[in-house]
Formats: C-alpha cells, structure tokens, sequence
C-alpha cells in the first residue's frame, strides 16, 4: 500500500492529449509528490499504456485513475477508484464498478488500490454532466458528503472536484477545516480544479491536504510547474 | 467500538409489532448474541425508545438498525447503517443518509456506528419496492456487490437480505466461500430473511458468519428460539 499521507501536489496528466518528452521531464523533476493518469472521456488502453511508458523513466510514483474498464494497464504504483458520490444516475454510482469487479474478479489486487469518493461542483463539466451529479451544493452540503466519504463509506480520500474551473475557497476551507483536521484527520482531502498559477495553487494548498493540477499543464506548463508546492512554502 | 466479530445470531426485533413480557424474556435469555431492532416501514421515535427500555433489563448487546431519521434513539449499545448497494433509485442511495448527516451534524458519534452493506434479493419486499432494487442476480452479481462492499468501500458487514423468504442457499455459501473467508477474512457475512426452523437455521449459518431471525419471532416464538446457535452446533 502506498503512503500518500504527506503529499500536497500532483500533475494529472490525461493519455488522450499530447505532452513533449521535454514537458514531461519537466513535471516530473518539478518536485511534485505524484502523477495522476487519468481522464474523463476516451481514455484507451494504448495511450495509457504509452504514457505510463514514458513516466516510468522517473523515479516519482505513478498512480492510474480508472475512469473506464478498457483503459486499466497493470503496472502502475497504485490505483485510485473513483466513486461521484452526489451522482444522480445510479448507472454511475456503484454499476461501473460491479461490472469491472465480475469481469476481473479474484486477479484484482486490492491492497493496490484505493477508492477516491468525488463530490463534482461544476455543473458544466464533463464528469458532472455524465453522471447527473447535483452541483448545486451549500458547505453544508459538501461537508455532508465528506462525512458520508471519511464515516460511512470509510473512505481514504475526498476529492472536491471542480473540474475545469477554480472553485469557492471559501467552501474548500471550511469543509477541510471541519472535516480534515478537527473532525478526525484520518480522510485525506484533495483539492481539483482551474488552478491556473501559483498564487491560486498556494491558496488551494493551504485549503485542502493536497492539490491536483490537470489542464494548465496543456495551457501553460511553465505556470503549471509553479503550481509545484515546495518545501519552505510549509 | 462493539465487537461483534464472534457473533452468529441475532434476533431482530420490529418496534412497531407487539411483543409480550414473556416472549421478550426468551429471546434474551436464549443465547442470541444481540438484539437488533429495526423494520422498514412507519418506525417511529417512542415506539423505539419503548422497545428499547424494555430489553435493557437484560444483558446482551442491543443495536439499533437506522431506518429512517424520526427513529434515531441514543442509548443503544451500536447501530447500524445500512446502504443498499443494488438499489436504482437514487434517492435511495445516499440521500437519506445526507439528509441525516445534514442534521445531525458533529453530534453524531462515529465510532459507535458501523454501516452495513446489503444486498437485497427478494424482488417482493418492502424494502426492494422501496429503493428499486435489482434484485435479479446472479452468484457472480452478489459476490461482485460483496466485494464492492468490502474492497471498494470498506465496510464491516455484507448483508444479503432475502426479507421474507428463505434465500438460495447455494449462492449465500458460494458467496461466503469466495469472498468472506478465502478472499480477505475481514468482512462480516449476515444472511438475513425467511428462516422458519431450526435446520434453516443452522444450514444458514454454515453459509455465513451471522443469521438473523425476524418474522419468526411474531410468527411462532418457539420455533424462533431453536434457531439460536447453540456452542455444540459448532
């Protein structure tokens, strides 16, 4: 099992878009704690496989998020399965999973895996759209949702996922601040969405246990690689 | 945190049904290892706290199985959440439980309280009605829930619940085969629904960790406590 209890940053790269071997290197050398192979549409086994080729050349731990049964290739550190837990399609919630889970029953090697419970807050994204998730949440509610992820579902992580936008601090803040830390501090909490430079990673950073940066890799990288959460930043 | 790990019986009791001083002795005089109290349908706060009171001249463990939040009494010794994992509705899903979290909010606490998976078989019970359960499965269909339960959410308990009839014994047995004892150990397997005699009983619990026996209670008290497991049946 992996231990990912210090980490603060991570690149997520998707296998469906390109990335130099340049830029590459360079998110790999950039000090982050991980990289995140993972994507919401048309990931495939070919791409994945090729991108995890390529990462493998560094020494940082790679982890695959299963998005979709054709794109999980062996090999990676660890495994993150996400679970949208305010999806309204019930097809999304748990029948993804039951159906990978007969399809690869006994081989899956569960100490290598981990379950990542979402909670998607930007109505207009992709993942939001695809699983009918209900966006329109107060702290409150979102704080709810972390409660069911760390209490009920004893779940490892919760991932406020804003996907492609830069999300409400302020709810970021309190929800981590209540659940987090003084709650139980065992539930990791992770942080995603339009983070666009330093200033907005550090703000993120000092809101959640970890952050995740995904797009601005493709915009921008030299802005992505400030994003990088260094050491005396702490 | 109870301990029920050793446990092979248990009484549930429907606080909306009658049960005479007697009847209420035998039971807890019987061997059971607990007393759940829980019921689907129109359970409310003083007929819970009722029941309640009355098994607390005795004994043994009582845990109180939340089915809806007007029926949330502190003073049980444990309780139980349930998250039916084949439900298709939705708002079966975790809805009520956010609604709950919602609430309650920091007053909960956590530690006292255990969430119980359950996958439920019968298509005519109240409770498959009720969250629109898919409840045409195979024996690959529950263990896949059965490992849902246990590798991607972590739960303590794998309930199959036949609510009413009593279940396929040959696909409880290749289930708990497969998943509660080689697989990993760590998951608690409950058979619940239909057991009427002694023999079904002691076959049901050769197939799982735990039975439970309900209806029978109110049905034919005599024959409900020859299903407690005695320690020679072992």
């Amino acid at each position: 099992m992996i231990d990912t209890s210090t980490w603060r940053h991570a690149f997520k790269l998707d296998p469906d878009k390109d990335i130099t071997d340049e830029h590459l290197e360079a998110l790999c050398e950039s000090g982050t704690d991980a990289i995140i192979v993972g994507g919401t549409l048309g990931v495939t086994f070919d791409h994945t496989i090729d991108l995890l080729s390529r990462i493998r050349r560094y020494a940082l731990p790679c982890i695959l998020e299963i998005s979709n049964r054709e794109a999980i290739v062996p090999g990676f550190d660890h495994y993150f399965i996400p679970v949208v837990l305010n999806a309204k399609n019930p097809k999304w919630l748990f029948e993804p999973h039951i159906e990978v889970i007969k399809e690869l029953g006994t081989i899956i090697p569960w100490h290598d895996i981990s379950t990542v419970g979402y909670c998607v807050l930007n109505r207009d994204s992709s993942v939001a759209k695809l699983t009918e998730s209900d966006t329109e949440l107060t702290v409150e509610d979102v704080l709810a949702y972390g409660r069911l992820a760390t209490h009920v579902l004893n779940l490892p992580y919760f991932y406020i996922e804003y996907s492609g936008v830069y999300g409400d601090i302020e709810l970021v803040k309190e929800v981590y601040g209540r659940l987090g830390k003084s709650e139980n501090g065992k539930i990791q909490m992770i942080y995603g969405g339009g983070i666009s430079d330093k200033r907005q990673a550090e703000a993120m950073n000092g809101a959640a246990d970890m952050i995740v940066v995904g797009n601005l890799i493709y915009e921008n990288i030299e802005a992505a690689l400030q994003t990088v959460v260094k050491e005396e930043v702490e």
